[in-house]
């Protein structure tokens, strides 16, 4: 059997990237990598992130902290004087969970370890429709960081972030989820309990239209499920 | 007198950085950012950094541990198992003390600062020719990455990189520097020691190159000088 090439999965712990993961997975030897941003529930996407890679059979594994980007603030994520808000889905904008240019910090981490590495693809399971306005989830912006690789790195070089899930529904990413075999039993989507998923937070609201529109029982428990599910 | 715009302004210590704080502090409120990469100098650098800071009357200040640069490795400035190597300025290629993207990651940081902030530039002091081969210094990366700040950041957001250097040699660097007053000798660039200057790594020795070309003394005191000064 001939050797795989080598992608640098970015792995949140959550279904997108738990998804995006299991896609590169079919082609590719994976190289899990993990950011720690400060978020409210590190911990528990922590395990998640594991729990996925050792299923995956990744072949490294890598997990930065990068609390900086919570010392720089801005975001109810990180902020804990922000308080997390309630889904609202029909909301328009930018979200205050909108950690600033964050999946570029994330990118460029990921570009550094892949070029040491030898590591050829970047998965990142962005979402451009369902990504409740985040500017740094949208085609164009990787397209644009794309080209910032080809310039950065050496010249024998050649990474590409390739974003699996960047047209799909929630729901798509779900059936898709399911059709590969990606468990997303091990997943954690929620943004602000690390027992039993909240199941009103803006995450968990996405995720549990997403399995209800797929017509999949979402595997994980929940505290509480909105009253449209 | 008008409220001025604020930039941040990238600030390693050394004396490329200084003259380009200098210039952002002739039109700019600065706010100075420094990065701590693990690199073997660094106490030094951010000894320089913090009298440079106070010196142009920076208005902010944020000292980043990005140390997971270091432990991706790859390169001699943070991996203590590569020797820095001796200068060799007719060496061509990528030198061994390249850090795989590092100013991606650099200017990823100070994005996300800036846009909480509200910081509207982000000075860099990057050299395209005498930068020894680093590809993350040159001017088609920078273009393409003020591209992905537009695409990457909020609509009403305007932030722009800022190279001043970029086609300067160092000589240039020097004389510009004297011009404006720019405090070189609170400066540090040896990749080596942090006491006195080695003089013969690769950073003191294009240091030393340019004071000679631009007839101009270098205010700090050496260990050795190359044989060429």
């Amino acid at each position: 059997m001939p050797k795989r090439e080598l992608a640098v999965v970015l792995m949140s712990g959550g279904m997108d990237s738990c998804v995006s993961a299991a896609i590169a997975a079919q082609t590719y030897d994976i190289a899990a990598l993990h950011l720690n941003y400060g978020q409210r529930t590190e911990r528990r996407e922590l395990r998640a992130f594991n729990e996925i890679a050792d299923y995956l059979h990744a072949q490294k594994r890598l997990v930065v902290n990068i609390e900086h980007l919570a010392a720089i603030g801005g975001s109810s994520l990180t902020d804990s004087s922000i308080e997390v808000p309630t889904a609202n889905l029909q909301r328009k904008g930018i979200p205050t969970s909108y950690v600033p240019f964050r999946n570029a910090n994330f990118l460029s981490i990921a570009v550094s370890w892949a070029e040491v590495i030898g590591a050829t693809k970047i998965f990142i399971g962005a979402v451009e429709e369902d990504s409740s306005g985040y500017p740094d989830c949208r085609k164009s912006f990787y397209d644009a960081f794309n080209k910032v690789i080809r310039e950065g790195t050496k010249p024998e070089t050649s990474i590409e972030i390739i974003t699996p899930l960047i047209d799909m529904t929630k729901a798509q990413i779900v059936k898709r989820g399911v059709e590969i075999g990606a468990p997303l039993q091990l997943t954690w989507s929620c943004y602000k309990n690390e027992d039993i998923a909240c199941g009103v937070c803006d995450s968990c609201a996405l995720r549990l239209r997403g399995f209800a529109q797929a017509g999949v029982e979402d595997p994980i428990p929940y505290k509480e499920k909105p009253a449209y599910i």
